[in-house]
């Protein structure tokens, strides 16, 4: 595939950079003294120098003849120079950051390439979204490569979400040089039926001879992954096993460990290599999401590489994992993932190989971080105003919206109505349908503190449809007080939860008024508010900023009752039709085993 | 890169893919029993089944459940199913054979898929004979996969070819579906020197997200390698040594130990991946030019994975040097190179590992060969009558042709004349500029056998430009007789050697008359004569056929006075004007260290 992300396109500069390599024209700039991490053989090599030019390596060895005047020297002083690590596998909303932070903050952890899949702001905004964010990354040195998102909406006729994408779309942007593939084609129910559609979504990247990027979650690795993987998905960082790792590259499939904020899979997953002597050059690591906290305090791809190696990768092969081996999935190796004549100058000079603290970072030839700061500044970049104000419920929201009426027919003798309860699990992705009675107030369905179930409900956010679906959680703990959130998979509706409506209906306006977010609130008062303007996604603040934003939300969630960890993750997951058993969308309350709408009351 | 050589694009049959993994629509084929050789993981799996439709994989696993009505299942009874091998370098020309009847010749021996380069055919015929040998190819089931020819002609303004290519001709060819990359870059001075119209031959292909390939043979790894691989070539298989190789690999270039007929480079290069513990991702085993007699005799590809098993290298190590290797130097890994769902079905299945002998070939899931035989034939294919008709020499050759007039001024006190002479080596492709004291007979140049030096004659046989040059070789060791050759590199200009006039004129003649080839005659006599009537290089008889008609020559050769191993091939390289040190073409002598035409009398 022709990589776009480069200074130079390598015919343009191949003459100049054969002349820097034979001492006819000296270098832009040279390293010298580093130990080379050669992630091509899988050695280092000492007292290795680099020559660069117009961007680009010219050459690794003995520099000596490429230094002339204005020649650049950096001595490594003996530091090992590995090539910049690669994400092949992350959704930048997640960070809660906009693009161009995300990249402030990842660089100088030595990330110099990311494969993003853009599909929650895609959910929102559609394409026009993407390009927003593609544009806001586009000023900074990160390259952001691009997979389009592959599955908007996640479920089909069950929500309303800002966008759709057909393959019609995914062939238009096969076109973008910023696309690089499609992104995680979680509908592998489409895949093993044959669904036409989906087939033509995933037909369509492959015909453009880009990479179709995978998520098969079951743990099933016969029939059903094997008919994922003749379709053309060539990677997939859903393994939560070993086994199924393995599985995955001994079918040719490019096995990416997830080490995320959320889903720490690494220590388990690491076993399929560290566990039986297979070749591993289908082994990749990557993040899919992380937020601001795990970025500030631990890094990114450094902090995964050091997993990686106390889970017993030797440090060689976790680099590889975050160079070659990535590259080599998207067949971008040519220009990315190693230190090698012709191929992009991204670096990362590292102080030792023991704890991988990163000095430099250089991106195309450009010291782009030293010392865990960005160099320079880059351009600003304000998201239009379609993008920043992308709340659009139609009518206004006051207590009386929460109320919700028992059906008289259901009361029983005793004045309660049995209703269904989304029950969510701490740090997991599934739930649970309960059902649990309510005893019925002035005809209303109303929360129960005691039994810790909550009102819940999810507004239409995108096109004034007016729609909204109402239900029940359990399993916050929240005694007083309600939370809202426009980070609501994959639709990013507007999604309330709380004990009292009136608590509900000013965290809901609270977003509403600053464009979305996260909001906690009790007694009429807002405790803690991270507001995400951005496609009420993201915010364009800086990292540590919204570190400390975040931990400002926790704190409050804690104050009005909950303990789990991480409590908006999991709110944010209570819509996901896709994943089992109960889900709250716009459209009402879906029973995601028999894929059916069900009503709140048994 | 998209690949083009399969039943159907992966895009069109994925949903059927599904279907058959899942159990949905049965298998055409599903081989059961076998002990596969995974590639990927570099593992042999035991027990191991996989079915296939639509020409590509649709599971590896248990595929009971994939065999319906109408699916062959062939039991492999535990022997070892491999992918189809790959062959990153071929001149098929070399072999003397059309694509197709070396096609006949090497799938038989587990060859799936061949990466030519067809320089020799385009010397003579240009474009329009490149695609007779793709129309001849296309016919078989072999893969043959072309790289542009890159340096036609090899040493411009020294020699008369049939043709010119240049960076527009390289554009056009990367639009053929055919065409996977650039043929071997040999002008590596070129490159080095920063030549444009070089670089625009390199960028041509990389602008087409195709694949340039290499032909670095100096023995210098620093300045010159580096500026070679700046400029975007990705392989190589001229090291000759361990260490040249294990540059190339380090400094991210895929290092192609060749194995050939006449240059077996294998047992000292293997020594790069067996004397360190390197990732070998990087090698790769290919054959570059192979005789006849070697296919016939000890195999093609299968003989050199042995061979490099017998040199140390593991030997799942050595097949994913002839698969997976290949198929990601060429970014061709999606499709090739693996047993893996959604890949072509190109398997070979192999008694055992030791001997590697191979039982079966299936190219796109249909039975190719078995036991050594080709299975089922393939439409006749007859080239044009051009391309069988390529020998234009505007005079007609008689004794006379050959007189050398002494020049007075240069006769000596006692009588003779000091000229130049080519002298060979046998088996190497360099030669020495020797200089001789010939006596002049009647105010003629003459052969001089007792000194072996031997008149010599390049006739320009493209365009009937009348152009002819003349010199003398040394070391053959010929008494009485002459050989001709139209196999004479890179021009394939009609070369012809003698003792006297009459019997060089009878071995010109005798290959004009048959459209070219190579033969030995004595006193009025043909001894030996192989007719290469396809451009004056190749046959369309079987390999059998050849090697018995080129072992006919070799005798010839013995009888006429030479003793020298394969001395055709010897002769061949005389008029290679890119060789040191003294070579002979169409125009005269050429000092191939001053790159300047020189007198036959010094």
């Amino acid at each position: 595939m022709i990589n776009h992300f480069c200074k130079h396109p390598l015919w343009e500069v191949s003459g100049q950079l054969a002349a820097v390599a034979g001492g006819a024209r000296p270098a832009d700039l040279v390293i010298t003294h580093a130990n080379l991490v050669n992630v091509c053989t899988k050695e280092i090599l000492a007292d290795i120098s680099v020559a660069i030019s117009a961007g680009r390596i010219a050459l690794v060895g003995d520099a000596s003849h490429c230094i002339g005047e204005g020649t650049q020297v950096v001595d490594a002083e003996g530091r090992y120079l590995a090539p910049g690590f690669l994400d092949g596998h992350i959704h930048v909303e997640s960070s809660m950051m906009s693009a161009g932070e995300y990249a402030r903050a990842v660089i100088p952890h030595g990330t110099t390439g990311i494969y993003m899949d853009p599909h929650e702001i895609c959910n929102v905004l559609g394409l026009p979204g993407v390009q927003c964010m593609l544009d806001d990354a586009a000023r900074t040195p990160l390259k952001a490569m691009m997979t389009t998102p592959s599955c908007v909406p996640a479920v089909p006729g069950f929500e309303d979400t800002g966008s759709h994408i057909g393959p019609e779309d995914v062939a238009e942007t096969m076109e973008w040089d910023t696309c690089v593939g499609l992104g995680e084609m979680m509908n592998f129910p489409g895949i093993l039926s044959s669904s036409e559609e989906t087939h033509a979504i995933t037909g369509n990247t492959l015909k453009a001879g880009k990479i179709v990027t995978g998520h098969y979650s079951l743990p099933e690795n016969g029939r059903g992954l094997n008919a994922y993987i003749a379709s053309g998905v060539r990677c997939c960082h859903e393994s939560t096993r070993a086994e199924d790792a393995l599985a995955k590259m001994r079918l040719g499939m490019y096995a990416m460990f997830r080490e995320g904020s959320a889903w720490h899979d690494l220590k388990v997953v690491a076993k399929s290599i560290t566990e039986q002597p297979v070749d591993t050059r289908f082994a990749v690591l990557i993040s899919d999401d992380t937020h601001p906290h795990t970025l500030s305090s631990q890094g990114h791809l450094d902090h995964i590489v050091r997993r990686a190696v106390a889970e017993g990768i030797d440090v060689l092969t976790a680099i590889q994992m975050v160079t070659i081996n990535c590259a080599q999935c998207f067949q971008m190796d040519h220009d990315l993932g190693s230190v090698a004549p012709g191929k992009c100058a991204d670096l990362v000079l590292l102080d030792n190989l023991a704890d991988l603290n990163i000095t430099k970072v250089w991106i195309d030839g450009d010291l782009v971080a030293e010392n865990g700061s960005l160099v320079g500044e880059f351009a600003p970049y304000t998201y239009p105003e379609w993008a920043t104000r992308s709340i659009h419920i139609r009518d206004t929201i006051t207590p009386e919206t929460f109320r919700i009426p028992a059906k008289p027919e259901h009361i029983a003798a005793d004045g309660t109505v049995t209703v269904r309860a989304i029950e969510v699990i701490p740090a997991r992705v599934g739930d649970y349908e309960r059902h649990v009675a309510l005893t019925v107030q002035d005809g209303l369905l109303e929360s129960d503190v005691k039994q810790d179930v909550l009102k819940t409900a999810v507004f239409e956010r995108h096109h004034n449809t007016g729609k909204k679906g109402f239900g029940f959680v359990k399993g916050f703990g929240i005694r007083c007080g309600a939370m809202a959130s426009t980070v609501a998979h994959d639709a990013h509706n507007l999604l309330v939860i709380g004990t009292n409506d009136e608590d509900m209906a000013l965290a809901a306006n609270t977003l509403i008024e600053c464009g979305g977010g996260m909001c906690a609130v009790q007694n009429g008062k807002v405790l803690g508010l991270v507001a995400l303007p951005i496609a009420g996604l993201m915010s364009d603040k800086p990292m540590q900023e919204m570190a400390d934003i975040v931990a400002g939300l926790e704190e409050a969630w804690k104050e009005i009752g909950c303990s789990m960890p991480s409590p908006f993750m999991t709110m944010a997951l209570i819509p996901l039709a896709c994943l089992p058993e109960l889900r709250l969308t716009d459209r009402g309350l879906v029973d995601c085993n028999r894929f059916c709408f069900v009503d709140i009351e048994v």
